[in-house]
């Protein structure tokens, strides 16, 4: 592999619904499929399920664990990275990514989600969080309507940070 | 002092309006005066407006920074906590809250929110964020109307954890 | 209290010898009587053994925990900090304070000692580490006597960092 | 690749010796022959050297940043973890290896040695730090004569953990 392919996150919870973890699937099968790099949170779930579907396709699978041993990970993930920090994770987890596909999820993945718009890295959202302050509806998270679509739009969108 | 005061967050942008300023000083005021230590970022805007406020009624304020010194923090921070983390220290600023009181902001106190909720650590919210997925309101942030509101809110909901 | 305090840590093991837990309580009270702040990792052994020196003198305690709860600190912790980022929080034991007195201690404390000349920040030792490198000794770590001397030499090179 | 490789990190500084450098891309060259996988701080030096030699064997070479953009890498990463937290990042590179190979360094070497030890990671040394407590030689550190015999331990004694 080259450092030129495209690294895009995908995150979720560890609890998804059986359509939020079919579509996980569909986005690791297309990411893999358009030869980018899954970086995700390494656990179950959309987690698993994203790695599940990258590997199917041969694609490669990256997990930054919050635990403290590489046995933690889903048995999808290639390159285990052992953080021991908890969900301060998280913020390597969006750091890593050049744009982020967030699948539903709770407040961990509300979390990510901040992080990459507080870095400015492109947020698309399947079923996920929507966002309004003051009244006012916040439009950051680029809807999508189906994996595919979120996958083109992660991968015209990634940052060069 | 001694370990059995109540630690709040007081989390909100470096860049707030006059009237978020104004709110974030009144909680730093009443904070104080009714003994509780405040916890905050350490920066300026929301936290210092807080920081002043809670040292203008001899109250404690702890700032934790993203940066690499002690001399980032505002000139009411008392206990500088230096982490060098750069933004994953808002982790650390909600665990180390048993409340956090959220005033305005951006996305760097949207995540201090969702970690918060993540850590189930309450979260009161004064001008800021609301929250819905999938079309469904979430009402976890519990909305105050003014600053005293909002911190007897935090103190009779502080965690023990 | 106010910012004008120096902030100095005790560095050491959670298993310490009886005669290293008489020095760190002893770091503690000397430092508390000469106003400073101690900062140190906020559980047991030397950690533990140097606040309630502190706190006997009217000291402030800051302990910054590796856990994901306050309730880990030790009983003379009066400021817990709560990282939830395990040893990685070893990094903002040093970087928040300006010497560090490091006694006796394993691993970990190698580590504290290790960032703390890393960020040239000065480094006290009590029968603790020495180190050389390519069969040079590393004169790095100042070796003290006592814990009146220990304390002294923490606060006469204490950084302004 | 698989999940079964083995996970090898090389530390060492940004500055070493003509002779540190070549025994670094000695270490990425043999790991690769070996398929070993090669984690490191992912900058120059020791760790540019490690990357330079793994790549020009086909191996795969890890980054773990402490910097805000993956820009920071050097030209040989082919996978960069970006994590924004200075060098707290130290403790995530050793984490994430089975083993760990110490070539030359300065202070932040000897904090990823002393945070290996402390989580039971074996640490080879090729011209590196040697420790001692009390005047007792620590034996920790497995000495290796050059580059191959440095490899072959750190993949003899990779943990599974």
């Amino acid at each position: 592999m080259t450092v030129k392919k495209k690294f895009i996150a995908a995150i979720g919870g560890s609890d998804p619904s059986t359509e939020e973890e079919q579509m996980a699937e569909e986005v690791g099968r297309e990411l893999a499929k358009r030869d980018a790099v899954l970086v995700c949170g390494g656990l179950g779930g959309v987690m698993e399920a994203a790695c599940r579907g990258a590997q199917s396709e041969g694609g490669l699978t990256i997990g930054i664990l919050p635990g403290e041993s590489r046995r933690g990970a889903n048995p999808y993930v290639q390159i285990p990275i052992v953080t021991g920090m908890g969900y301060a994770r998280n913020v390597v987890v969006v750091k890593s990514a050049q744009a982020v596909i967030a699948i539903g999820g709770s407040y961990g993945t509300l979390s990510e989600i901040s992080h990459a718009l507080q870095n400015s890295i492109p947020v698309i959202g399947l079923n996920t969080w929507s966002l309004s302050k003051n009244g006012q509806q916040d439009n950051s998270i680029i809807l999508a309507q189906n994996p595919v679509e979120a996958v083109e739009q992660a991968l015209s969108l990634a940052t060069n940070q």
